[in-house]
């Protein structure tokens, strides 16, 4: 059997590959639905094969790999996503799917069957870039698609429905990508933090106590447009000002809170003309906490302080909730087993909070869910900047075969 | 000879011919050196040319027309811009250029010459909207223009030398769009106010007294991108949380000094999603003021402002000053005129200083400027709610023909 270092440089070398397929020349970003989304799914098919998995792209688009267990029984099933955000780091969802392809590989290379079997999914649709929407590959994997979810478009004016249809997949038949629950042991997914804790506590894995929850609008203000050299100050209508107010307000009320951080990501001004008094400017707000009722509360307050805004300079603020999700526990019994493999790996174990979105809130609906994270360099991601190193790599492979040998008990 | 009632009833159908000429469908843009551009270019020519004028382009894609004075001698100019900003309203330069023109007919249709030759001058470029150089077209004429202009760039890369050649004009042969001093009596224009004074006072025109000076800057933000759930609100490199303070402080700070305005027009926010940190934002700045001390008061704290900003965020702020002019005042002489020619026309007269930059900025460089403003509905410009009511624009006629009265003394 490869040494978890062994391949984990397999996996450094086939993160690259991937990286390499990208929308965009000198950065990697891979939306849903798209040509690279297609390549990706294609590359990774072949490395499930190799590793002894009957590999098939399910009706959403997700890319399964199955390798049999010594009895039937549901399966557990470990992924992560391979789609990306604009402009991405290489680790973010691709070292998930890799990880859970290099354990089967082990497993298949030593002959070994688990007495359960194993799934390992690259997810289609993660980030949510392309639609707005998240975990669109998670969540038909749950049986939890909202329908109306198919007339969403892109930024092309592209609904989701004709997207699947481009991409050779048909909207009213996503539901055969439906697991049932009986049929799913437990979900795991390794991750990279994301985040800065596993540096400062100098450790290359934690277990994952549960998703943060997050809520995410649109807000549109709207005043007037006018000269920027002839309206007085005091009878201007300046939407730009006004989603200037939001943006600090939702800045100081989450640093404000402990667990609590929120974003203004997206911001758009139109006309948008050097002399012109902007007259409609839209923006997004992110808001994510372990705590339901801290985010509520920070949600409410930003909301009061844009309206605030547009009342003092006689704008009109229109909020749109576009997400909002409540934070997803992984189940005690995974958290344990995790921090067991971690012990057995020799490394000191962790419990936190993630602080990002992932699959498993999605998969939480269907399983018992559970997650490894390993330690990001400066806490960077969804940035070029993004790297976990090799030997944290192999951490986290010889912590997930712990984890599944765990399971056989 | 017609009555200006009658005359402006024409300019008001002929700006609605004019409007009709846009890049954009259902909205009014109409940019320098455009297929647009030479379709007003045309159309202008025409109604000259039926007013008993030699109508010509000049090398720099002016409209001109000559009206011939009973004896040679320098020309009066009268003029005003064809170009517009982004989702322009209709009057904003139109209106002088067929108020000089309706001038002229109603001199012809008379039989009669000034002493003076008239020039009517439709400018090419006064907004700066295509190549963010305001005053192209003047600025040629004065023979002020900046060779390093050329170089400058559309948003789609394309030159102002590379439009020159494609409008069919040439950079190195723009002199002979310039104009000789001797060769120029006056420039006068009419504009409308873009702003509510003359609306507050009740009376349909005013004489200018100074073009107010300007500054624009383009700012550049530079954080870093990150993870939206992940990173802690203190370890945020946040560009768009420093531009939104920069925004609100050009707001505060234009909103303490009296006859200081400042705008932030353009921001532009990267990468763009939902979910990531922004971690470069560009946004630009537009300061004027009647006095230029108090212009460049306001712009030293607004640069302090974003610095500051910055800091405190572990960002850096980049400023560049695109432009910069200085406060343009009318000559004594001309306002002295057009405020007799006010009270000739059997209205109060009063004097305003103008907000806006006028083509009359760029040819006080040349020869003595004045300036007719009409009221503005709302002082709303810059918007396709713009307006100046009929029997606003006849009084402007009436105004315009007293001062080629009051000129011939």
């Amino acid at each position: 059997m490869n040494s978890p270092e062994t391949l984990a440089h397999q996996v450094m070398g086939r993160i690259d590959e991937l990286a390499a397929i990208s929308e965009t020349p000198g950065a990697l970003t891979r939306r849903y639905l798209t040509d690279e989304h297609r390549r990706a799914n294609h590359l990774v098919a072949g490395w499930m094969t190799a590793a002894g998995m009957a590999a098939a792209q399910d009706a959403a688009g997700n890319m399964v790999g199955r390798y049999g267990g010594a009895a039937g029984g549901p399966s557990l099933i470990i992924g992560s996503h391979l789609d990306t955000v604009v402009n991405a780091g290489k680790f973010d969802g691709m070292l998930g799917v890799l990880c859970g392809i290099a354990c089967v590989q082990a497993l298949h290379q030593s002959g070994r069957r688990m007495g359960y079997p194993i799934e390992v999914v690259g997810f289609a649709d993660e980030e949510g870039v392309r639609f707005g929407t998240t975990y669109l590959g998670s969540r038909a994997i749950t049986g939890a698609l909202d329908p109306a979810t198919f007339e969403q478009t892109d930024k092309d004016g592209i609904t989701f429905r004709q997207a699947l249809l481009d991409f050779g997949l048909d909207a009213d038949r996503i539901g055969q990508a439906a697991r049932r629950a009986d049929d799913v042991m437990a979900f795991l997914e390794l991750h990279i933090e994301q985040g800065p804790v596993l540096e400062a506590l100098d450790r290359p894995a934690g277990a994952v106590t549960a998703i943060n929850g997050q809520t995410r609008l649109s807000v549109t203000v709207t005043g007037e447009a006018g000269h920027a050299g002839t309206v007085p100050m005091a009878s201007r209508r300046d939407a730009l000002a006004v989603a200037a107010e939001g943006v600090l307000a939702v800045e100081s009320i989450c640093a404000q809170v402990e667990d609590v951080v929120g974003t203004v990501g997206i911001l758009n001004t139109s006309p948008g003309a050097i002399n012109v008094i902007p007259g409609d400017v839209n923006f997004t707000v992110d808001i994510r906490a372990k705590d339901d009722i801290a985010r509520r509360d920070a949600v409410a307050a930003a909301i009061r302080a844009i309206r605030a805004a547009a009342e003092k300079r006689n704008c009109i603020a229109q909020v749109t909730v576009l997400h909002r999700a409540v934070s997803a526990p992984c189940s005690e019994s995974m958290i344990a087993i995790i921090e067991k493999a971690i012990a057995a790996a020799g490394f000191e174990p962790s419990r936190m909070p993630s602080g990002a979105g992932h699959d498993a809130a999605a998969m939480a609906a269907l399983c018992d869910v559970g997650m490894i994270f390993l330690r990001s360099d400066g806490g960077i991601s969804h940035n070029p900047a993004e790297r976990t190193s090799e030997a944290d790599i192999a951490a986290g492979i010889r912590i997930m075969l712990n984890v599944l040998d765990e399971m056989e008990g």
